[in-house]
């Protein structure tokens, strides 16, 4: 088993691609996984295979869940992403746009085929700032989940240690681009928009769109987000 | 929220419906689960549609998450079914019919549904005495899982606790087998082999075939299964 191989939770969205990056510079070996759910947003499923591609990866992976079937959220149900918030107003409570246990999921999945390709690191990129309204992103949810981990698994019966590497969580949006630039990053292959037009193009208006492109005005840094209308 | 609602993971075995049938004798008002994960033993997804519809549930779902795209077990993988071994060899190892992670996904989705219809309660057939090759059945998972549940999710921000209720934890196969008996199960409409005939037959050599025509001889009650070729 490598020590060095790590799988990557990949959206294909600014935050995961930052966390790609990051890895790489660690000298792990990537494989990455992204997560066909369902979501309303697929355009971000091709995003992920761009940036994998372009990052070099050892594999990428996409595994299909329907979450759909269970319904609950903005992101998979019938229900109206919200749009022109501010940042209070995004802070205020869990946001409908998130999906019951989606993290817990996907890093369980993670979790399985980091035991198939024999890694024991996993990288994922919550964050406790700009997504404090969901729960599965606070330090406290990861390092239950790492115990879990290490009691779940064949590989860590036989002496493996998993670790859950979430080098985003202390950042502002602005700061994880700055890291990204940093490593690299060419952030015009990479999608955010929770509600985009059939084109792919950016909503400029939905949280995370804000979000993103607050953070590059932030970071002092040109913002490569193609919108359908030009902010 | 209810109080007594909860998601009982339903396989359509013999294990998960005795599990519901406890469920239901607790009082609880019952939404079963079943995991469509590309097992090539596809014909007990019918037979948990079969057994929900049997003992009245309020609602059955079916999910799938295509867990062939990590590999990495007999069950989804081009490896073989291990069959006619005895019980010292089933024990002897974490088996190839192992999943990756599998129960820990199973566990996550099945958090998602329980936060979706408002429901605390999840039950599933986890047992550590037949299956002490899975990891993902040992008491300390369990545990572990409900602290991760009890940080991952939006209810429990607001105050739920979720629990995992194991009936079956500490009984033998036989002891499961009088357990479901007593509460009215008729385990004519379950399935437990991992290869059965292209007619849904069990082929009565795989390691589940043999510990359930075990159980049903250790517990001295007649058993409905049936076999592709006759014991």
């Amino acid at each position: 088993m490598s020590t060095r191989a790590c799988v990557v939770l990949l959206s294909g969205g600014l935050d995961s691609t930052t966390c790609l990056a990051w890895a790489r510079e660690q000298g792990f070996e990537c494989h990455t996984l992204a997560i066909d759910y369902g979501q309303r947003h697929r355009v971000e499923l091709e995003a992920a295979a761009r940036v994998a591609a372009a990052q070099g990866v050892r594999d990428h992976r996409v595994v299909r869940i329907d979450l759909r079937s269970i319904g609950g959220s903005a992101l998979t149900a019938d229900v109206d992403v919200p749009k022109g918030r501010d940042e209070s107003a995004m802070a205020a409570d869990v946001p409908v746009t998130y999906v019951p246990a989606r993290n817990s999921v996907f890093l369980c999945v993670a979790l399985g085929l980091a035991e198939t390709v024999g890694a024991t690191e996993l990288v994922a990129g919550m964050n406790v700032l700009d997504y404090s309204g969901y729960p599965d992103c606070r330090p406290e949810f990861v390092r239950a989940f790492e115990a879990m981990a290490n009691l779940a698994t064949r590989a860590a019966v036989q002496g493996a240690r998993f670790t859950v590497h979430t080098p985003l969580m202390q950042l502002d949006k602005a700061g994880i681009i700055r890291l990204g630039v940093s490593l690299g990053v060419d952030y015009a292959a990479t999608h955010s928009c929770y509600d985009p037009s059939p084109a792919g193009l950016a909503c400029g208006a939905c949280d995370s769109c804000r979000l993103r492109a607050k953070g590059f005005r932030d970071a002092g840094i040109p913002d490569p987000t193609r919108y359908a209308n030009p902010l």
